[in-house]
């Protein structure tokens, strides 16, 4: 039988419900219609990030808002701190010396997360750096940076911290203002349950101070225009209006499930998939300091993960993702993060056994799908 | 009753069909699959561009579009000409200065068609210039500009044409090879009846050459990386799957009932909305260079242009558009561009007949409609 699971760190399954309040006939988006649309998925959106700071809405993808975090925030010529574990932490280092930036880097072994002192060393040491960049949850190696720790450092100083939580915002406890974190960002095809297309930021009071004496070139991604514009319930420029439709939807279907429900069951998953993993005996990629988001699991010497994902994929209809650069053909990435509840990660652990049973390693068929249902009955309803 | 008609220069309606591919369940953009779709939108869109050249699809707005035809073929202190006839032709000199270009503006009347010879006279005053700028049909004026005639002065120089398409492209015939444009731009929400989110840009031979020499910044923007992914059916940055999706659709939509018959169907509306402005004795704001995408009317002096379209809007349940800037109040913007046939176009001109009358306007009901239908009959099926 052909039926599709798809279990990707992004794009994550669309509900049903937003799928459809996105296929209804289109409304114009100078209108009060859609301005209504636009203040409750705003005010959604604030609850998301924890923050009484406006969140802008970008029509882009994840990488648009980086970018302006950077274009918005800086000159040319300044200097940063840029936390390199993964591939999206290469991401900003990329973006700075692409806009002229001096650009320090803390490279962090693939798997482990930073020690926040090492950044605090990093800042002794350069005392010019005026911006510290990291992800929340590297996607790539399924690791979860102490964001709050880092935060504690960067806030005594002149100093801003712009988080990429790109794969975290939605899956676990970010509270942006109360860590104070500057700059947060996430997109919407991860935890927000919807396709790609848009990218989310909110900028702290100092960030926003620090936009004031900010000279690199922009003009699409204009933060300060986009904050006049939200005071107005619309964006700068033509708003990708089906999109918002469906963000206010998939808001509406987290603050039913209510905030603290939703981190829950993405640890929880992760936490049933990292017993699989080990009652499989496969080691994981980032035991010590694994992501909610996704688990990133080695296949076994024999196996090549490249083949064993294509497998699953073209033969199987269950999509995962596999690694990237130096974990090309090693791992398979199994994602919990989204629209994605317990029967969906059984589903993706009984896949994983079955592909490697194909592959010819000798695996007790259903030994990690009872490790994590043993974990999941934690969570069984009275 | 309530039954909504959307008639506004974009978003425009999506059809039924484009609605239905995008709700289907969503799909992982680095597979097979994906890179199938992704292929024959990328055909589709050279046939729309009639270009042999890679047409490159950017998760953002049309403005997005527009920054990145600056950023990737110029230099700090290069200088353009900004042809400025509306709303949109503003949009380049702020988008120049941003990036610290020298912009020289050709200002045009609003209403007017710019000269080919104004610009051949600019050119020629100021050889320094590098490139050109100009809409080709101007949205907030409804004028159509004389693009095949500015760029048989271009290509004889070293000097790039850069065509603002968003209302254009898919509406009238802009062969851009054929005619020697060097950067042509559309977006997702006018002609291809998608909503928006995506924009897309085309360059020359000869663009493509200028972008090596070109320092701007730039990152989310960069078309030669675009190019790159292109050429292994993807984009640089994750693509906003399910618009690729109903682009596919729109494409094959489009293809079905013939590029010159979709070109002959947007001709056929806007003369014929003529014709009813005229057998209401009102004036339109570009008499000699209506573009066949939208038409503007003046509303009469005793009628506010502002409320005349709030009242069709919130009352009536028809969204056209008003007038924007020394506009504000006085027109009223009619789309004909997307999926709108004949009877949506009828609806259009009782609905505007209706609202005058009930704005106090002595109007003969069905005068508009009559002079509409009389053109419309030349299109009468067999």
């Amino acid at each position: 039988m052909i039926k599709s699971y798809l279990l990707a760190p992004g794009p994550t399954p669309v509900p049903e419900r937003v799928s459809l309040a996105m296929a209804r006939p289109i409304i114009h988006h100078r209108t009060p219609q859609f301005s209504a649309t636009f203040a409750d998925a705003e005010a959604g959106l604030k609850e998301l990030f924890q923050t009484s700071q406006d969140v802008l809405i970008l029509a882009a993808s994840g990488t648009g808002a980086m970018e302006s975090s950077i274009t918005n925030l800086y000159s040319a010529g300044d200097q940063i701190l840029a936390i390199n574990g993964g591939k999206f932490g290469e991401r900003w280092g990329k973006i700075g010396a692409a806009y002229g930036l001096q650009v320090h880097e803390l490279k962090v072994e693939w798997g482990k997360a930073v020690d926040p002192q090492d950044v605090r060393k990093m800042l002794d040491q350069h005392p010019g750096i005026r911006g510290v960049f990291v992800q929340a949850s590297e996607t790539s190696t399924a690791v979860l940076h102490p964001v709050r720790e880092i935060a504690a450092i960067t806030r005594e100083r002149d100093v801003l911290l712009t988080v990429d939580g790109i794969t975290a915002v939605g899956v676990c406890d970010i509270p942006m203002d109360k860590w104070g974190i500057d700059v947060l960002i996430t997109g919407s095809q991860k935890a927000l349950m919807l396709p790609p297309g848009l990218a989310f930021i909110a900028l702290s009071a100092r960030a926003w101070e620090r936009t004031k004496k900010a000279t690199l070139p922009r003009f699409y991604f204009n933060l300060a225009k986009e904050r006049e514009n939200i005071a107005k319930d619309t964006t700068a420029w033509t708003p990708a209006i089906t999109l918002i439709i469906g963000l206010r939807e998939a808001l509406s279907m987290m603050r039913e499930e209510g905030w603290a429900n939703v981190f829950t069951r993405h640890a929880l998953l992760a936490e049933a998939t990292r017993a699989a993993a080990a009652a499989l005996g496969l080691p994981l990629v980032a035991p010590t300091a694994p992501s909610p988001a996704l688990t990133a699991i080695y296949t076994p010497p024999h196996v090549n993960g490249s083949k064993l994902v294509a497998y699953l994929r073209d033969r199987m209809h269950v999509t995962f993702a596999g690694g990237q650069d130096q974990l090309k053909g090693k791992i398979v990435r199994i994602a919990h993060l989204g629209h994605i509840g317990a029967f969906d990660t059984l589903t993706a652990i009984s896949a994983f056994e079955l592909a490697l049973h194909h592959f010819g390693h000798d695996v007790v068929l259903g030994r990690g799908v009872s490790a994590a249902e043993g974990v999941l009955t934690a969570a069984l309803p009275e």
